[in-house]
């Protein structure tokens, strides 16, 4: 068989699977039918039906278990709702960002570094349009025991020096609640979405599946008086996330 | 040498190529040495190099041009506000969604497709909450002759029989601006963006390059009184965009 029939076999059945998948006739975690007997009902190579599971692997349909076999993906995603949860209403009340958004699931932070002072990467210093020295916070946030998201937020050193912005427990509405403490409330936000395959380094921190983007958001928190007083890097497994958006017309 | 020593290598080689782009060694749109070159300055296999050309590409930092060569990705993308730019006051004003955002790079319709009335998806059904029939229109848009976005917009069939909304020019302030005239003007809107590998179908539809994730946000358009009367699905390259909300705290 040629190289191009063979690819229209793989083609043939990632699609039939593909369709009893959004059917339901394989629902999320269960297991689909293996290679030995993809390879018989199919009367195809190994390559080919392993070239056809790739393909749903990729799409993110499927995932795979070493030595076990493939898996429809489980997904249920966190929903972000990338405003709520910043609202001046919630942490001037002293609220943290993650209530009410997972459904009871909250995700825990597994590591953390705090960095008083220290030379901003070009990028952050062009955002905050100043070289000064800021102070980094970088958690990483493990949901179900998988890590999901790992945040790095830079802020002014000079501002937020001795203050309990530094500290691992922020404090009743966190580092924004913090920020108003210092009279640098922020008052307006923007959120840039990108999305894009992980590097290797990110695929390591947050152990991704195969085939499964990254979303980077990077928000930074302006004040009223327009002085940008943080930026905060987000990295996270896209397949962990839908982000949200609610605003008016 | 064993497979990981090899795999070893290509790290080392994509690592070395990834400090040189973000030096600004390459920029933009410059060609990397060729696979020969490579071979020769580090004494490594032509699959070690071409692993190592890989997992560049899976970032998204370059792209292959067939028999020509590996290029620095040259990274220009839309910036899409999400939120002013589907404003009341942007379309009661008679101005389209595409205004302002693409600083002069204003995509075009390439195919184009409206249906009156036709059965609605499981999910679209869903989210309108009715099993009633819907009119769709679709659309592709290219920038720079490159595909970018495919955007379907789902309309109760009968709210929307017989208007402007499914004429291929739906007039000044566009199909908000035509619900406001039926008396369904959007009030408030929800955006959920969902990152993944694109289907074959996508991948073909929008001439994605390897490695590179879709957007898919689903934007919904609710009245006054809470009645959702468009939801709109668009697919895009998610390596041509960046995705920007701008909201109070």
């Amino acid at each position: 068989m040629s190289k191009d029939a063979k690819q229209g076999v793989a083609e043939t059945i990632a699609a039939e699977l593909r369709d009893a998948i959004e059917r339901g006739e394989y629902r999320p975690g269960d297991q689909l039918p293996g290679e030995n007997a993809l390879i018989k009902d199919y009367g195809a190579a190994r390559l080919t039906v392993r070239s056809a599971l790739g393909m749903l692997q990729a799409e993110g349909l499927t995932t795979t278990r070493r030595g076990v076999g493939v898996f429809v993906r489980s997904f249920d995603p966190i929903v972000r709702n990338g405003i709520s949860r910043v609202s001046a209403r919630k942490w001037k009340a002293g609220r943290s960002v993650w209530d009410d958004e997972t459904r009871g699931r909250r995700p825990t932070v597994d590591h953390f570094e705090i960095v008083a002072e220290v030379d901003a990467p070009d990028d952050i210093a062009a955002i905050l349009d100043s070289d000064d020295k800021v102070a980094t916070r970088r958690r990483r946030y493990l949901l179900d025991d998988k890590p999901v998201i790992v945040a790095t937020s830079y802020l002014p050193a000079a501002l937020v020096a001795g203050s309990q912005i530094l500290a691992e427990d922020t404090g009743a509405g966190g580092i924004y609640a913090r920020l108003a403490d210092l009279g640098h409330a922020p008052a307006h936000f923007r959120e840039d979405i990108v999305g894009r395959m992980p590097t290797k380094a990110e695929s390591e921190e947050l152990a991704m599946p195969a085939g499964t983007p990254v979303f980077v958001v990077t928000r930074t928190a302006v004040t009223e008086s327009g002085d940008p007083v943080e930026v905060n890097v987000m990295v996270m497994d896209a397949g962990a996330y839908v982000l949200r958006y609610d605003f008016d017309a």
